[in-house]
């Protein structure tokens, strides 16, 4: 078991599932942004390495503090990155919350340490780690299980004369620190037994890890040294608010928190009613024991989440039926239970009406999910909803459904969205003494019944001074059954109660019991939370992938097809050289492109213009226009698309309508083809 | 000397400015965001209580974990204060970023600790604090004596029967810890010397406040106590990344770092050439020592800095020309020192060529953050750009200005403008051995001629062995002229060099000099940085207040006259009623304005129009709609603005017409009035 998968599992906070069975992705025919324009990216399988040479040269993100070697699990953002980042979070924006007028927030992400003791944070948001026992390098105990299982796997093969798999060729190339491969064959009953503890290797808990590390003689494979037992090792930053070091805080590992602590004033805003939904984009730390998967495990991340708070008697959607018919990939708990990874294609609302999906408002989201995971450009055949398995889900949760976008590197869990139930909102409430719940007036009141004793305290106090405490207490706890017998006895003159050791006579002077009636016209309740919660790098780092293809013409040339929507320029303006004969028109196309709201750039480099597209190809610029000598002479331009490199011809004016049109979204290419004529001489230009 | 405003007075990190001038400010007439539709705001005069409490109450922002009792220096946004944030952002982008095509950078805040040792952070970025010899409780210290001597004069002017200042009772209102007034008379001299204090006190050391503590018996006014020595208190958070704990870290105190570390990437991708500037907008971190000031000293805020990059020997500005008529209020250093603070009005142009802004490159960015700042809605009389004095600026800066803008509190710095020559980069690149410089090809190559000596390596070592290295490095570290001495000795036969006791007897067979040629191309230069930073919790905090009025009739109806650019809502729709037969409008009124780009809200809660009209002046709102039984009938919609609460009246399509362009800033109220007839029916719905 690691304890965060169990009590975190509803946020990004799940490892990636492991790529157990992860197979060389090779690219099949795909579409670009439009279904229309087709484009055979099959050609030249996907190489990973040469994405990352792309990503690192164009500066999408570097590693932080690279020039002081770095650190790992913190990446900077360079120019094409940042932007690809902001036009993936400004559609979130409108995909989420304009859309479903959430309610905007902006918390703090230092953080006093009595909220994540409440929250449950500071004592199990915590990985395992084993130090060497003699360098004292620390690891992490499950990869370090995993990593030198694999290897003994690995070696078997080789020595059993299995051709390795392509898998471990390629994590050899990728990981450091994975333990050498070395050919021994092992004993067919260890190899199923290996197999077995990879397989669930999620379900050891550390103690058990430090059993396995002594049992398989599991060593740190960097120095052949035997490793410690397991810690646990929490994963938040820790540091000191104020001058004087009494008041520790934490930097949040989700934003969640900052939500819940301010739902009163939400729900105020929101004029006292629910549902409603809170919404916020915001950086969030996590102090990851030895990261090193890229931007799919990093200690500093961008995310976005959403807190919708529901009735917890009534998880229907207002808007669900306009969802209802969506199909989904679904991967259910029963099916992973029986150890398949097979997933359903069903429409959200067969899911939800079988009970798959436990309500409206958490199908709903995964609806809205994997809307704009398409929208922004993630390849719908590579994404997945995986139900957490009991085990692995949260105490409090009633379900939770994690988006998987398949990579390189397996299936990542890249969205979580969970049903939080009423957990947060209770412990913060139970801890502060606030009341954090929904007062709701009742159409018809509740009329109610029941015994109610009141005592006489002047006589009471009389009769039995400072025991008189204890009796009205004990007669207070009481519940309606005993309260009725207690009232038949009075009744017949007197009872006798014994608490403490001691025995109270009681009479009808000194209590009277009775039957009174009471209306509650306000119902009171702890909303349930359902959050989709968006991890922005790990979102990001799929769509470079899902974009990456080559020229079949060209391996070398590189392009992304990002969809217009997220591109970080959308139009590349090309004179055909930086003479001054043709900056008045570069002026005013660019003039015009801004103020229909399109972010252009342009390239006057003194370098071919097929040249300045292909390196605008890299950068994901879905269109170019071309000024040359016929622009100044006719006024026409060209316009290029990226996919197909496809060109048009057209005068100024129309050209500019028509990309205005692409780059909204309100027409795709073919539909531009119709628009304006092919530009016959491409190979001039491309 | 408070060493954070000397080493590092360029970015948002010296203090506001103390109130000494300040005056309660009464509104006089001003303008709302059309220059034409002047509404009188005269008639209450500014009340900060008024305008807290509507911030408070309508979840502009709030204490962070409130309901765990608050943490100074932490504030949440709400989701009108998160829009107004998001708006003045998305406006800066706008501005500077795609104006100018800067590159966006997004970088870590959580940094290694060598990065802050190398800029000087570690050992300066620091506040002076005392500690109460009995308590323990922790003050700052120029806090401390400008309190207690404060208090002393107050209690002077009410001994000598004076009438106390209205400053006085404002800020006792305010500051729970300050000094309590008692009717003292002091000696004429002593009033003097503590008026000297007060005025200079930015400029004592921390001894110096200690020994002023010492000699006039400053005390905690809380408890009486004496303090102890002033002791230096970094204001970065500390922490540690990875598991081993021996990676310290810091949260960064501004994001300037990242910059100046990506620095070579950003360099190639702008094709090696400067100027070119970046950009980011992220949080930084200080932990203030005792942040009671609201929003304008906080621990945890959203900065947006600029670095320009630039040629030191050619500060000149392309587009200089396109501002240098702009007319600013500057305050420059000559002013100041001799003891005025009056502003002089002057275009920028007559400023640089004057001297009294640096250089072209710094007049630009005034220029632009003046522009800036007016088009949020900064009121242009509250807005100057004060330069730092000699004794305030850093070591290293050439010039440095800060953007004040006037609130309830005096005049506070908003944002910084400064020319940080080449210092971060110069440091950076002797820490790391990285060379972070700009390679120039020269337009004529330098000719250079300079005697060079070669040896003969095998001679040189068969004389003298051992010790032939001693001998090569002595003559490779000869300058010209003692080269030129040698080779004329070597002409004669021989020569004697001595070193380290050992004697050369050198020959022409073991070292020949010549004269050689050597031809420079490259020019090789350390960038200077322009970098303007900007602190937006304090630009948003006194955009607020210069947007608040109330109205005329009735002082409890608050009006934030928020221009529609960064207003948090722009078009309120209200239909008469939730009734059914509103719905369809309400949806296609909406779904309009969203394809129109505009952000609009349905309020159809269950009270009058004029009342829900209230509500959302309170918001800022600057436009509403609203859809009632003609509107049914006739497809006619009213229109009303906000500060002026003037209604039209006009077909459905026409008035999203109108108001489209209202909300782009394409026309103004006027404008509009003349393209909608006046509605008649005010009194019926405000």
């Amino acid at each position: 078991m690691r304890v965060r998968s169990i009590g975190f599992s509803t946020t990004i906070c799940t490892y990636p599932r492991t790529p157990r069975n992860f197979h060389l992705f090779v690219s099949t025919r795909r579409y670009s942004h439009s279904d229309m324009s087709v484009v055979n990216r099959s050609v030249h399988p996907f190489d990973k390495s040469r994405l990352d040479a792309l990503l690192n040269r164009r500066f999408f993100y570097a590693p932080a503090f690279e020039i002081y070697g770095g650190v790992a699990g913190l990446y900077d953002y360079g120019p094409p990155g940042s932007s690809l980042q902001a036009n993936i979070m400004a559609e979130w924006r409108k995909h989420f919350i304009i859309e479903d007028h959430m309610l905007e927030l902006d918390t703090t992400i230092m953080t006093p340490a009595p909220v994540f003791e409440t929250s449950g944070h500071v004592a199990r948001f915590a990985d395992w780690m084993v130090k060497d026992t003699k360098t004292g390098d620390v690891l992490r105990a499950d990869h370090l299980v995993k990593s030198v299982l694999e290897a003994r796997l690995a070696g078997d093969r080789e020595a059993r004369g299995l051709a390795a798999q392509p898998k471990d060729d390629e994590k050899d190339k990728k990981r450091k620190k994975k333990a050498k491969t070395v050919a021994v064959q092992l004993a067919d009953e260890l190899v199923k037994e290996f197999e077995s503890i990879l397989a669930q290797l999620d379900n050891y808990s550390g103690p058990e890890i430090g059993e396995l590390c002594r049992r398989y003689d599991i060593r740190n494979p960097d120095t052949d040294n035997e490793v410690g037992e397991p810690q646990q090792f929490n994963l938040m930053f820790a540091s000191s608010i104020g001058p004087t070091g009494q008041h520790p805080g934490y930097l949040r590992p989700e934003t969640a928190q900052g939500h819940f602590l301010n739902f009163s004033r939400l729900l105020e805003f929101n004029n006292g009613r629910v549902p409603f939904a809170s919404a916020q984009i915001g950086r969030s730390f996590r102090n990851e024991i030895s990261p090193r998967a890229g931007l799919l495990r990093v200690r500093e991340f961008t995310m976005g989440e959403i807190e919708h708070f529901v009735d917890p008697e009534d998880k229907s959607h207002e808007k669900f039926r306009e969802v209802r018919d969506t199909v989904l990939s679904l991967l259910d708990r029963h099916v992973q239970v029986s150890g398949s990874t097979q997933v359903t294609q069903m429409t959200i609302g067969e899911a939800v009406d079988k009970g798959i999906v436990a309500n409206e408002t958490l199908g709903y989201f995964l609806v809205r999910i994997h809307l704009f995971l398409i929208k922004i450009g993630i390849n719908p055949k590579r994404l997945r909803f995986r139900q957490h398995m009991a085990n692995e889900m949260a105490h409090y949760a009633a379900d939770c459904w994690d988006a998987e976008i398949e990579n390189a590197t397996g299936w990542t869990e890249c969205v979580g969205c969970a049903d939080r139930a009423a957990y947060d909102l209770s412990v913060h409430s139970a801890r502060t003494g606030q009341p954090l719940v929904v007062r709701q007036a009742l159409k018809e009141p509740i009329v109610t019944e029941r015994e109610v004793p009141e005592f006489n305290k002047k006589v009471v106090g009389k009769t039995y001074g400072r025991d008189a405490g204890l009796l009205q207490k004990v007669v207070g706890e009481m519940d309606e059954s005993q309260l009725t017998k207690l009232k038949g006895q009075l009744a017949q003159g007197q009872a006798t109660i014994s608490a403490e050791g001691k025995e109270f006579t009681i009479t009808p002077d000194l209590l009277a019991i009775e039957r009174k009636t009471f209306k509650q016209s306000i119902r009171e309740f702890t909303p349930n939370v359902i959050e989709p919660s968006f991890g922005f790098g790990r979102i990001l780092y799929t769509l470079l992938e899902h974009s990456f293809w080559c020229r079949e013409q060209d391996i070398e040339r590189g392009v992304l097809s990002l969809p217009p929507v997220v591109a970080p320029t959308k139009v590349l303006i090309v004179p055909l050289s930086a003479k001054e004969e043709f900056s008045p028109l570069v002026q005013e196309v660019s003039t015009k492109l801004r103020k229909a709201g399109i972010f252009s750039r342009v390239d006057d480099s003194n370098t071919s213009i097929g040249k300045r597209y292909a390196r605008n190809d890299e950068l994901g610029t879905p269109f170019g226009v071309t000024l040359d000598f016929a622009s100044v002479q006719n006024r026409t331009m060209t316009l290029r698309e990226r996919d197909t490199t496809d060109q048009l011809i057209g005068p100024i004016d129309n050209v500019i309508a028509v990309v205005t049109d692409l780059v909204q979204g309100t027409i795709d290419w073919p539909a531009a083809c119709k628009r304006l004529p092919a530009y016959d001489g491409v190979q001039a230009v491309d």
